[in-house]
């Protein structure tokens, strides 16, 4: 007796109601993307290796996914790392491809490659699955789906602008309202470490600050100061600590506090363009929020960085984020191609969507319409309706065999299936279709003209 | 300098027209699939090993794509395999999963995994990339995407009736007409190789036939002989070689050679019912057509068998096929269940519909509207209109940098983007747009509801 199969640790089956929720939330994210002239594009699962190690540090490096080489890839491994059974010295050797661990490396290579065919600024959006050998957990997969839309060869701060927008416009039209847009700028962050004389520092000080919301103030403050940051700079992050209050009056007092240094003010007036902007623009559904503690991957971002949080009253943590980064293609060889971009978190979007039960009902492209089969005399009376149906744009579908008539009502209501049709000799001599509403369970017989208006979805 | 970068052998990038071009293909499909009453899931990319492997046959097994073992996979290598270099039987203790190779196997999986969540007669489709290792070449592909649909549960005759409505809905619904839906039955070539005394050799006798429209009889008479069947069961094949007409005219004279066969007669009954409903159901613009030559996966199949070709005057062969099997999911231990499927060729139905110029022109999701931009007050007043367009699903944008006149006006162009508009300072003033259509060179000054009606696709 065969074992009962499953999938491999960290991955999913989707049943059709998740793929319908899946759809409807993709799909309303495309549609944003369109209406802001983002245009699709879509690249290989695996890309060569060298395209991808090296890029995400060491610890990415262990998580990408490697493909091992066909046929006997043995024959030509490093000879030296064989004899070691050296796993990390073999692996280039009998693996020349990788599984793509995110969408903004391969964004890059294909900008690279194709850079002749693009007219810029290149507005692009990809919406395929990435994959990472992390240890899986509750919410974290080893396959899962990035929605990532991205402009290069612009340096505009309109575009920050318009990104702010359209996180507004999807998360709107999934009405899934209160949502906090949080923004911060690299020079701010830099601005603060020139002000606290910890310049050479500034990693370990954005990354102990990030913590804040976790840890509290006295914990990020001993933190610093383990990573050598003075007991003097860090009495200067006194006014950081207690910032507050709208985004204007964040603006005034950051005004104070980075007076000294160039490029946090250059850092402010940034924020304070894109703040002003939105303003005149008005948002429906979000929150505008300056966040100076906002860091996200740091080394990455060169200018604005996002992060969206879900409504307060649902704990999930960021559903989205992004950010400027100054050198896109820099590490295929293609430098000053500057680009700014944002990321939806599919997973936790579906959640927080499921949670607050703002899935539309209609997300399920569920059949309308189940006919019974008496037999093949009526089967086929019945296909004749049934192709009339689905012309109209009515899902409709024979059950297939001449089973039970019990054994097929069960059937539609287990599939949640609104109508059934009964034909049986009666129907067929007086040409009429007995039509039963499966929630209500009032029946009445029709014409074939009353049955596709009576189905048909409004 | 780094060199350009490029994607694996056999691999693609899609560029936004190609993505838009098979979206259409894929949306056009799936809304077929929905019609029908097939609902979608969809599977991880990789499944564990022992799911794959061994289904496909040694070829299948060598073609498919292994994952490495994460971490120091060599401390738990085959240590026999690895004193001997044997790459083959290594393999398995350095990778436990692998990419799917098609379909049908994960579907298969999913099924028993999942049979008490799932309601059958159970009809799924599932539209997901499948990887295969092998020698890339023209039109063959190492990523590909196949779009199955299948029932399992239900023996009935009136799936196939079913499915070759399908095919038809789903190329009239891409204007592709003249598809050819060939169907066979496995009984039938059953039924043959015992009248001829081959029923031992029906898979050789099978493979022989199938070649008939590529080397012609002499060269099919041939090679059967080469297999071991007689001069004398050749000979009683004669009149197969010659059968042609209509399908009823060729079923008369099946029943006539295989009327000392009970399969064969079983399969003429199976054709001539599935023929008689297609008859009186009509198709809209496809041909059904009995292809006794017809085999496929032949050792898959057990009653029909199907294949369809593009329209005559187009050299490309089979654009889908599929078929009824009667054990799909006993790899994995549960029994009886019966299942019928069908699968379109994306690639190939890409190229017909490219070929014959079939794609709609409005399939590319393009901007409606590219503003041009002459300064960050022209931009803000911008953006206020491009809100208003994009609310009424107009896909507007701007350009983000005030660049010259003539860089912006060309990347309209260079973007085919039918209509540009122009707001200077007169604009601001009298709260006007100057919209320029980019294909007539026409130019009037609108208020902004005009703009709106003249930008609106119909």
């Amino acid at each position: 007796m065969a074992q009962k199969p499953s999938t491999p640790k960290g991955t999913r089956d989707f049943n059709p109601e998740q793929v319908a929720k899946r759809n409807y939330i993709f799909n309303t994210i495309r549609g944003a993307f369109d209406k802001f002239g983002f245009q699709p594009i879509e690249t290989p699962s695996f890309e060569n290796s060298d395209t991808l190690m090296g890029k995400y540090g060491d610890e990415g490096d262990r998580l990408i996914f490697k493909i091992l080489n066909s046929g006997d890839f043995l024959s030509k491994a490093n000879q030296q790392a064989y004899l070691e059974k050296d796993s990390n010295k073999l692996t280039p050797s009998i693996s020349e491809k990788a599984l793509r661990y995110d969408l903004t490396v391969p964004f890059a290579r294909y900008v690279v490659q194709h850079q002749n065919e693009i007219e810029f600024p290149f507005k692009r959006y990809q919406i395929q699955p990435v994959w990472r050998a992390d240890r899986p957990q509750k919410g974290r997969f080893r396959e899962f789906y990035q929605c990532d839309a991205d402009v290069v060869g612009s340096k505009s701060l309109w575009q920050e602008v318009e990104f702010i927008q359209l996180y507004d416009t999807v998360f709107s039209a999934l009405k899934l309202e209160g949502v906090t847009i949080k923004i911060n700028n690299r020079k701010i962050l830099s601005g603060i470490a020139e002000v606290i004389g910890a310049s050479d520092k500034l990693i370990d000080f954005t990354v102990a600050l990030d913590k804040l919301d976790k840890i509290g103030e006295e914990k990020v403050k001993a933190e610093m100061l383990s990573k050598g940051i003075s007991n003097e700079g860090i009495s200067k992050l006194q006014p950081l600590f207690s910032l507050s209050g709208s985004f204007e009056s964040q603006i005034e007092s950051l005004k104070n506090i980075l007076s000294s240094s160039e490029e946090g003010q250059k850092g402010i007036e940034e924020l304070a363009f894109i703040d002003k902007a939105i303003n005149e623009l008005g948002l429906s559904s979000a929150k505008l929020q300056l966040d100076v503690t906002l860091a996200r991957g740091l080394n990455y971002y060169t200018g604005a960085i996002f992060e969206v949080s879900a409504p307060e009253h649902v704990k999930m943590g960021s559903i989205g984020g992004g950010g400027r980064y100054d050198d896109l293609t820099g590490i295929f060889g293609m430098k000053n191609m500057s680009g700014v971009g944002i990321s939806f978190g599919l997973d936790r979007i579906y959640l927080v969507i499921e949670e607050l039960g703002l899935f539309p009902e209609t997300v399920n492209k569920n059949i309308d319409v189940l006919f019974i089969n008496f037999g093949d005399k009526e089967a086929l009376f019945s296909l004749k309706a049934i192709k009339e149906l689905r012309s109209q744009g009515v899902n409709a579908e024979l059950y297939p065999d001449n089973a039970k008539m019990k054994k097929q009502m069960n059937h539609a209501n287990n599939r949640n299936i609104p109508f059934v049709v009964i034909v049986g000799n009666d129907e067929m001599t007086s040409n009429t279709y007995a039509l039963k509403n499966m929630i209500t369970g009032e029946q009445e017989k029709v014409p074939l003209e009353t049955l596709v208006l009576k189905t048909k979805k409004s």
